[in-house]
């Protein structure tokens, strides 16, 4: 047995069952070592950025850990953005990255990079494997970081040698942690300070946004009249009908700042203290006054855990009442509009669906909108590293093949890494893409008008305009096998997402904005 | 004035002609002030990618620095694998990185990461500006960095109150260091061992490989009888009739190693001491004994100018007989091969032509037939980080808008980095670019050969190929607006390219292989 092989076969005890791989010649070892694994699948991306935002949306829906296989430090790189966002979704991604021979590493062969400096920003652990002999420990080390509650970003970092020279066997998988419940103090103090607000609120993430938390959550508002409320890019939400309402706070500052002005105390259940998205001149970058936040659960605690013990400590009713149905939006008539689009797919969306929102400004309607849709989960962007939408839909399909994946996804953004198309065509996975076709860049144009750059000149109009030449969706996403359809009017959109929705495997709607 | 217009203003002092953009919202004050500022061309891509590898090979071609415009780490992020080419090809490229205020880094905001430690790898300089009164100097210092002879990739990262926070006024530019000459005595020690040696070779990088440089090269052969080689992947060849020969070392060792063993002697004149891609069990990294090597100069020195020295010393005649004529192809006819493209494309490149090779393995035929075209620049892959064609291409283009492009591109590694094609259609830049559609990664299946496995099961032979769902290059080029052909035959594609010459702009031809 080789490294790579011992590595393989620990990856599989550890319950790794897919790979998302771009491997290259260093790889080789453990490529050939995968195709004697029958257990693990392994999913080509033709680019790096689809590899880990399909880890990120796969670890997002099942929790636990998923693999990808890269190519040294280029390689890797072409990944980072989408890895920026899993490590801000706190998503267990365990990164396998081959490397030159060890002893080939002097000779700073064309492709020798530093690949530590380049891992270190995106990932909690970061290890070069030294020898054949410690490659499964290192990989099953690798493992337990990524599995590190609630999820982490883990780097292994494994020279061709390691792979091919000889090794023991396998290694055994580590105990896993679990999710360590809040400090002792906490539940009390949040109790004590609910009671005694006159308006407050929740700030929900992570755990605190799944079914269990949200139950909790929905119990404490029943006995406090708290607001429930999220992040603007929340990592996972269970969200539609007979689940408990959640508000996103506002993406501009003034804004956020304004809603939650409105509360005399926020509760931090799973998410940290809100800050603006960026920094502008003259706006703080808190988002609520230090005084009126109370800590209930970090994003390293159980939230969920913690949410239930407030309850119980206020005596709240051991089950909220159903939320009062929301009223699905009217069907939509006419133009074609970020609000129409947002009522057409909240209306038709089936139940179980998997949503990842990279709209954009043309998806922030939506999310209102799908209050009374079916039951369905949301998915975010992070991080802010666009590219992320197409590539999390791919991984979210392959963690859950039976729900259908909806992507809403910006043009502007989805241009990073539309090569996910492909990966969904070769696994024929069940996506059906909603490209918002503004063509252009509009919150930029947005934040150039906050700037005060009220008439912005040719050059900052080039450089926010996707529409010379037109950019055609439907060619783009023949060309990597998926059918797709260009729709102009909400009855050409309700008729093409129905058909797209009733059939099964990859399809995009180019929707004309 | 605020910092980016000081800034800005630098840059136009400095001899900044072209920014390479893709900005967001932390970097807006410096696309108003590029607004503002007549001087410099602001040219978009949809991916950061596209405006690295662009930057490259515009700084390839002019031999002064490249300007890019990224946003905050996840976006210069996506450009690293094109930086890490322009490292190894020595291109002077300065990047210019705008990250949240000051102010605003500490509540780590979703999108801040560690700029430094992602740049670091790929930058022989990187600094952050500390305050908008220093933004001007420190961007004149990372001109001055990148410009350091021949070429280096310096990166400076502007927060965004840097550039809205006033400003006095922008720096004068750096003085230019020029290319130094070789320590005394090398030449000497050069010219002695020339003269001894029965088989001696040079081997060629950089400078040596440009007009003067292969003049006095072949001074030296003139006199002395020695070889002229250069590297695999050579950063900028000027070739074609009437110029010098130059013989490409083999890209596996083992052969690349034998062609050396032939020489007794192998000067470096602007390259390193040649060593292996990659790493393979029982070959070494090596591919001369180091006894055998002399150095004349290193890449950071004149290479040019010692060999005109070194051809004085050897009392070399002024001027090298013309080499004899190369013979064109013969006109291929019948099956599309790589050995028929490169015939077909030889024959018909025009006087000129800029050719951009990341064909990959459908690449080796040509360099040698091209031998008898008319004289042209070859521009290769330097770093091995795939996905470089299109971009530097873009780049050459957009350097010399005179002059025909031709890319030579592997199907594989374009995937990368197509949006390329957008940024050629919206500047409608005179490149063809001519897919080499194998419908694999075919390197990969070469080196499975060579690491003995001989059958590769089913997840090895899918982790290398491209076929499943077939990639229709026509239709993607389409969708980004450059008009598209695919041809199947020698016949088609030889009329495809000589269309296609004829024509100004950009298209591209899928070349079934």
């Amino acid at each position: 047995m080789n490294g790579a092989e011992s590595l393989v076969r620990t990856a599989r005890a550890a319950g790794i069952e897919l790979c998302f791989a771009n491997p290259g010649t260093t790889e080789l070892p453990l490529v050939a070592a995968l195709d004697r694994e029958p257990g693990i699948r392994a999913v080509l991306g033709l680019f790096e950025g689809v590899c880990t935002g399909a880890a990120d949306g796969y670890a997002r829906m099942l929790g636990r850990p998923a693999l990808t296989l890269l190519h040294l430090g280029p390689g890797f790189a072409n990944g980072i953005a989408n890895l920026h966002n899993a490590r801000r979704a706190r998503s267990a991604v365990v990164n396998l990255i081959g490397d030159h021979a060890t002893w080939h590493l002097p000779y700073d062969a064309p492709l020798t990079s530093d690949i530590v400096s380049l891992a270190s920003p995106v990932s909690a652990w970061v290890r070069t494997s030294r020898s054949a002999a410690t490659l499964a420990g290192d990989f099953a080390d690798a493992v337990a970081a990524a599995s590190r509650p609630p999820g982490q970003v883990a780097t292994l970092i494994a020279p061709s040698d390691c792979q091919w020279d000889p090794a023991d066997g396998p290694a055994r998988p580590r105990p896993r942690e679990s999710l360590p419940r809040p400090e002792a103090g906490r539940v009390a103090a949040t109790a004590r300070r609910l009671r005694e607000s006159r308006s407050p609120a929740l700030l929900l993430g992570l755990g605190a946004l799944r079914e269990a938390g949200l139950s909790a959550a929905a119990r404490v508002a029943a006995a406090t009249g708290a607001a429930l409320l999220c992040e603007v890019f929340p990592v996972h939400v269970d969200r539609g009908v007979g689940r408990p309402r959640v508000e996103k706070l506002p993406y501009f500052p003034e804004q956020a700042q304004e809603r939650l002005a409105r509360c005399d105390l926020l509760v931090l259940a799973g998410a940290r203290s809100p800050v603006a998205f960026f920094g502008y001149p003259g706006v703080a970058s808190r988002l609520a006054p230090e005084s009126a936040e109370q800590l209930l659960a970090t994003p390293d605690e159980d939230a969920a855990g913690a949410l239930a013990d407030l309850a119980d400590a206020l005596e709240a009713p051991a089950r909220a009442p159903a939320p009062a149905p929301a009223p699905l939006p009217a069907p939509p008539t006419g133009a074609l509009t970020p609000a129409s689009l947002g009522a057409v797919l909240a209306r038709l969306q089936p139940e179980g669906a998997i949503v990842v929102d990279e709209g954009a400004t043309s998806g922030l309607v939506y999310f209102g909108a799908a209050e009374a849709a079916p039951p369905h989960s949301y998915l975010a962007l992070t991080g802010g590293a666009i590219g992320q939408g197409l590539p999390c839909a791919t991984g979210a399909a392959l963690a859950c093949p039976q729900r259908k994946v909806i992507s809403l996804q910006a043009d502007g953004s989805g241009l990073y890494t539309l090569q996910a198309l492909w990966t969904q065509a070769r696994e024929q996975l069940d996506v059906v893409t909603l490209i918002c076709a503004n063509r252009s860049y509009r919150i930029l144009q947005l934040e150039l008008a906050r700037a005060g750059i009220a008439e912005p000149g040719a050059k900052a109009r080039a450089l926010t305009d996707l529409s010379h030449p037109a950019i055609d969706w439907t060619a783009l996403a023949r060309g990597f096998g998926v059918p797709a359809t260009r729709v102009q009017t909400v009855e050409e959109l309700t008729r093409a997402l129905r058909n797209a929705l009733d059939e099964s495997g990859p399809c995009l709607i180019e929707v004309m904005l």
